[in-house]
């Protein structure tokens, strides 16, 4: 046989995948272009290497890597002349930001017998990294205040609202305690934020072994799970009200930019936080008392659970150096070739708390890989039609300040020529899942429809709609099974997306594998190169699948004669988020209704046991009945304008061909045009940083998202005023966004 | 004032209640003699004494009084002679039946390390008789079979059917291997049953923190939960197949008793079984490997649990003397005056497992003191119309055996007697609850609307109420509040009640207080009086409540003009179940068209994670549509003629007045006919013991009830045949029900 071998197989799987692609469609290309974009992509997997995201991550991942750090300046330097010497026309773009470490960190209890927190993460054998104690980052949460504060302990479980509730109706007051929360179910920032709003003096946050240690599976370094010394780092900036440097809200925070003062930043928490392990909380939690925590407040910890307050009493002393640091983006760019002015901008940070090889090298090393095969197809002759963006972020970790900075300091250039941004984070083994965007969402499935997962062999998308039906309920698994696209989540915050999306409305999104890669290393330093080698992704076979996922996406992104772009899934979103505000209404009436009639009738008071007694919760008032019809009008003319798009677009394909230059031009520009009108200039309540009327980081939540977030949180903050103005300006929002839509009706019965 | 003060304040009690009661229905009374019976109930309540419960609990708790002890006898000539001083005619009765005790005990881990388990209670400070330990029973099943066996441990979760099948996914077989199971989720005896069903040579059954121990609350003596030394003894009797004596099925293990050898006892176990303390567990559980556990089994133990089987491996060697004991029931009867073959009959166990002050003495040393009130008021001069019977179990921890073994024997004379079974246990502070025939629960309820609560001096159904009403999903809540009366459970086995109803067709209740009482003490060596006075009901409170209860139950059960019986709530009650058996067959019919398209679709395969295999069950044959109208139809037939009787009963009684004394007792002579006429001489397939066709312990739940059970178990198990026989046979009881009713309809009529 001639043949050499790599061919023959490059052959077959070409002929392979055109066969079994051919029917499928490819939104955005005619017929004749699909052809060659699929050739392309054969190509462009063909050159993927598992090899070369194990050999940089090894690398990137040898040293910390934090904001400041020694390691973090010497991977932007790595990372850049990759970037240039695949072809890429690459900077580096530098701020200066606010960035405080630990001077000094005490935890101590005082009461009833004394402990003193180690606050610090041994080296475990096996590890090579883990060693590298003197250069970490100690355990600490950065844009904590400095503070010496004293008090007894109170237990408020995950530390959300709710839970503040099920302690006022045990009598329980934080005011002038100490709170210690665990992690989970909500993002870290929210803990010491609502303490403080409860008057709590400070606030512990610590892993419980439920949440991500020995309950889940074995402890590093036997398993993947956090072992008793592991601690979460992580940024507690009031992210909801804005990300990016605390110092410079809205504008880049470039080195003269104008900087409000330190007390004026109110993303700064207000009362000192501090991240323990499970082997520091256990003396603390054992000697609580106080009645037994509510049975889902129990985490796996061998004692009872108690929610105090005390007798047990901490002192905590906190000390940040309140410096300055340099943050760098690296951005690199392939010029298009037919639309330069039209950008696909795609980012993966590359910061870490400590060593960072999940979190976020994982994702770095295969957008790395991936921009490295584009290079190849590029030194091979090729060029995207528009211009391709890579940014590898810096600072993400303390609150998405690369990212933030950078879209701050380029906001007018963007409007004008971003198109998409696609963004992903760590990554490992497991399922395909994608955020983003609604108008995105038909594209998306396309592509995972295409993309083979290296353990079933099956499509990612058929692979993640088996593992969907398995764990759906009865009525969302025959929504699974009849619909004809995944339902991709809506994006809140928590990765470089957001300043994108939600601060200048790009349609984004983010893509990323996971959910066979378990494990407790977040965040810690044992999240190591020797950690997800073992258990993130081994042989990185992963890495090169959301690398073949994501140059998909960013090579038909750039090549299509239209962006791929749809309203079909947008439109039907919407009208289950419009369902859904309606609903919340309708459930908080008769839950009030519910809490007055038991607060009347003493349901409380006659089911409590006086043993263990309760302090029944107020009435409230009663929630009133909402004019939802500017947002139901608004909604009916989207969906009467999305039909006749629809039907505009299919009767002008049906001749076949490609559309006329222009026409392609001009949708372009609508599509592009389209996310930015679901922003408003004033913003959401409270926090106009965010513009997005459709998506954002809920204020209670953090990462979680807020759908429709202005009526939303109004409601659910009981503003019936607020609710009633923001259903008008939402209703207005898509009122707009159907204009849009008729324009581009439009245009397609000019052509 | 020369009123003394009791008498004044029983003026004011009697006043106070006639006036919230005067308006109360009072069943089976007329308006006359409903009146003198509230004044006899003030009497009764004002004779009851917390202190004689807590002397009689102390003495009677002194000793470990299991069957055949010295303390059992003891105790049993106690009770017999107080009965007889409070005017009771009194005898005890004798039964011989099979107790094994353990000759050898032997429990060690041979693989990977060695462990032997020390399966022993200690003595712990503040309990008085825990050091008593020479007279303790140790840490056993009772009705294990002797074995000597060894092999690898499989963690079975609760040992459950289910529970297999989610090791069989993850490719686990149990054949030769030992089985470690937790306790909860079935009744214990249905865990070495099931195990055996799989092929395991041996069971081992621990207590997990979990579920008794520090997770729910602090253990002993600290708090009320079970520590870790504490294990639960139990019986493993088959008793879903029979209760009693595992050698005189169906006769009473009278002396001369023809008694089947030991080798055809099919209720014994087939393997031998063992229960541990968590501290025993701990070692084995830590020592396993194989797959992580699946979530929901995961206990509170610091471990991660995983599946096995293995590396750990056990050697388990039982013997148990297989000697005859003598078991003792009192009886103590007070002669109904005018209707002496009209027997109401209340019992309450004494034997225990170890000191029993929780089980059963709390539930029994109500029962005592209420049959001591009765004696006072009947000592004043007043008499029962029907006759009271009061009894005093032995041997139901082994096997219900006291109450089987006298049922069996008497059975005849109690078919032609017995009205109303009114049977209790342990009992605490808290919550009225109560289970049983449904044509009880209208009077049921009366009684509950007019017990006070200690703690919140509502009445006991108002805070019962309250409880549900909190604790409610939505649509359970508005049930709760639209209807009058709160339902009743059915019963299925655990306590003396079963062989009443469930053998002979005898109208049943179960009534208790408790949910305040939390702990875990149950079958353990520190289920003292300490315990018990400190966490059970501390001032025997609740232990008056219960006497006040269940005084008025049997009072008015012996008073009543007619038996207080009411058909309205049975038949709506009937009108559930025939819905859920069809929607059981629905909804299976559902999950096997679901199962089997997600074995045709590969759903497990490509949902699974490769480094945790599922092995994909096998599809099951379609579930067939029933042809459910005879029971329907039944059903139809028994709504009609309850509606005719209650309008027949309404207009006999618009008149006002007592009824006829002929149609009374007619009356009374169908109302005990009609829990008969629920059973059937064949009983249900497969165990012929059990005779109700309405209400039976399920063959894999144990103590947890099965309503309509041929139908149920039939559907549930998959044998399509016997269902539809089943239907048939169920409807036939329910036709003849119905005509009985119709008979009552004939009789109002005819008066």
């Amino acid at each position: 046989m001639s043949v050499p071998r790599p061919a023959m197989i490059l052959a077959f799987l070409f002929a392979s995948i055109c066969l079994r692609a051919a029917a499928q469609p490819m939104a955005g290309f005619d017929s004749a272009r699909a052809l060659s974009e699929r050739s392309l992509e054969v190509k462009f997997d063909a050159s993927l290497k598992a090899d070369n995201m194990r050999d940089w991550m090894k690398q990137l991942s040898s040293h910390a890597h934090h904001v400041g750090s020694k390691g973090d300046a010497e991977n932007v330097s790595m990372i850049a002349s990759l970037f240039r010497s695949w072809g890429y026309d690459t900077h580096v773009e530098e701020f200066t930001v606010l960035f405080p470490t630990p001077k000094l960190r005490v935890l101590e209890m005082t009461r009833p017998t004394s402990y003193r927190a180690v606050l610090a993460e041994p080296p475990v054998p096996g590890d090579t990294t883990s060693g590298q104690t003197a250069e970490q980052l100690p355990l600490y949460n950065c844009y904590s205040c400095d503070g010496d504060v004293a008090g007894e302990l109170v237990y408020v479980n995950y530390g959300v609202p709710k839970d503040y509730e099920e302690l006022a109706l045990r009598g329980i007051d934080v005011k002038g305690k100490i709170v210690i929360a665990r992690y989970g179910g909500a993002w870290r920032g929210i803990k010491p934020k609502v303490a403080a709003e409860h008057g709590a003096l400070g606030c512990i946050i610590y892993s419980d072994p439920r949440d991500d240690g020995y309950f889940r599976g074995d402890v590093y370094p036997e398993g993947a799970y956090r072992n008793r010394f592991g601690g979460q780092r992580g940024s507690v900036e009031d992210m909801p009200l804005y990300p990016g440097d605390p110092l410079t809200p809205f504008v880049g925070a470039t080195k003269n930019a104008k900087r409000i003062p330190m007390n004026e930043a109110r993303v700064l928490t207000t009362i000192p936080v501090l991240p323990i392990s499970y082997a520091d909380a256990l003396p603390l939690l054992s000697a609580m008392g106080g009645p037994v925590a509510p049975e889902e407040w129990r985490g796996a910890l061998p004692i009872t659970y108690h929610c105090g307050p005390g007798p047990a009493a901490v002192h905590m002393n906190l000390e940040f150096s309140w410096d300055m640091a340099p943050i760098r983006d690296v951005i690199a760019m392939l010029k298009g070739s037919s639309e330069p002015g039209e950008w696909i901008i795609r980012g993966n940070h590359q910061d870490a708390w400590v060593f960072g090889a999940g979190d976020p090298l994982s994702g770095l090393v295969s957008m790395m890989e991936e921009a490295r095969g584009v290079g190849v197809l590029a030194a091979g002759g090729w060029r995207p039609e528009r211009t391709i963006v890579y940014c590898a972020w810096d600072g993400e970790e303390p609150g998405l300040l690369g990212s933030t900075e950078w879209v701050e300091t380029h906001a007018d250039e963007l409007a004008g020529k971003a198109a998409v941004y696609v963004n992903s984070d760590g990554t490992g083994r497991g399922f395909f899942s994608a955020g983003g965007s609604h108008t995105l969402e038909l594209f998306i499935n396309q592509v995972a429809r295409e993309v083979t997962d290296p353990e079933t062999h099956v499509s990612v998308s058929e692979r993640a709609r088996a593992a969907q039906i398995l764990h759906a309920s009865g009525t969302e698994r025959k929504g699974i099974r009849e619909r004809a696209d995944l339902r991709i989540g809506a994006l809140g915050s928590g990765s470089d997306y957001s300043p994108f999306l939600q601060h200048l409305g790009i349609a984004s999104m983010n893509i990323g594998y996971g959910g066979e890669d378990g494990g407790g290393s977040y965040h810690s330093a044992y999240d190591s190169f020797d950690h997800y080698a073992r258990f993130g992704d081994p042989g990185f076979v992963y890495g090169v699948t959301e690398a073949q996922t994501a140059g998909r996406i960013v090579l038909r992104l750039a090549d299509a004669n239209v962006l791929p772009l749809d309203f079909g899934d947008f439109t039907e979103t919407i009208g289950r988020y419009v369902g859904e505000v309606m609903k919340l209404a309708d459930d908080m009436r008769e839950s009030t209704e519910e809490l007055n009639r038991n607060v009347r009738e003493k349901t409380f008071e006659l089911s409590a046991d006086p043993k263990d007694p309760r302090v029944a919760p107020k009435s409230e008032d009663p929630v009133p009945y909402f004019d939802f019809s500017p947002l139901q009008n608004a909604l009916a003319a989207l969906e009467r304008s999305t039909h006749r798009f629809g039907e505009a677009w299919m009767g002008g394909r049906s001749g076949g061909g490609p559309l006329p230059a222009e026409t392609a031009r001009a949708l372009d520009r609508l599509f592009m045009d389209f996310e930015r009108t679901l922003t408003t200039k004033e913003g959401l309540p409270g926090r106009p940083w965010y513009v997005h009327e459709i998506y954002a980081p809920g204020r209670y939540t953090g990462y979680g998202v807020k759908t429709l977030p202005g009526v939303r949180e109004a409601i659910e903050a009981r503003k019936w005023k607020e609710a009633a103005d923001q259903v008008v300006i939402a209703a207005g929002v898509l009122e707009r966004a159907a204009a849009l839509v008729e324009r581009g009706t439009s245009l397609l019965k000019k052509k």
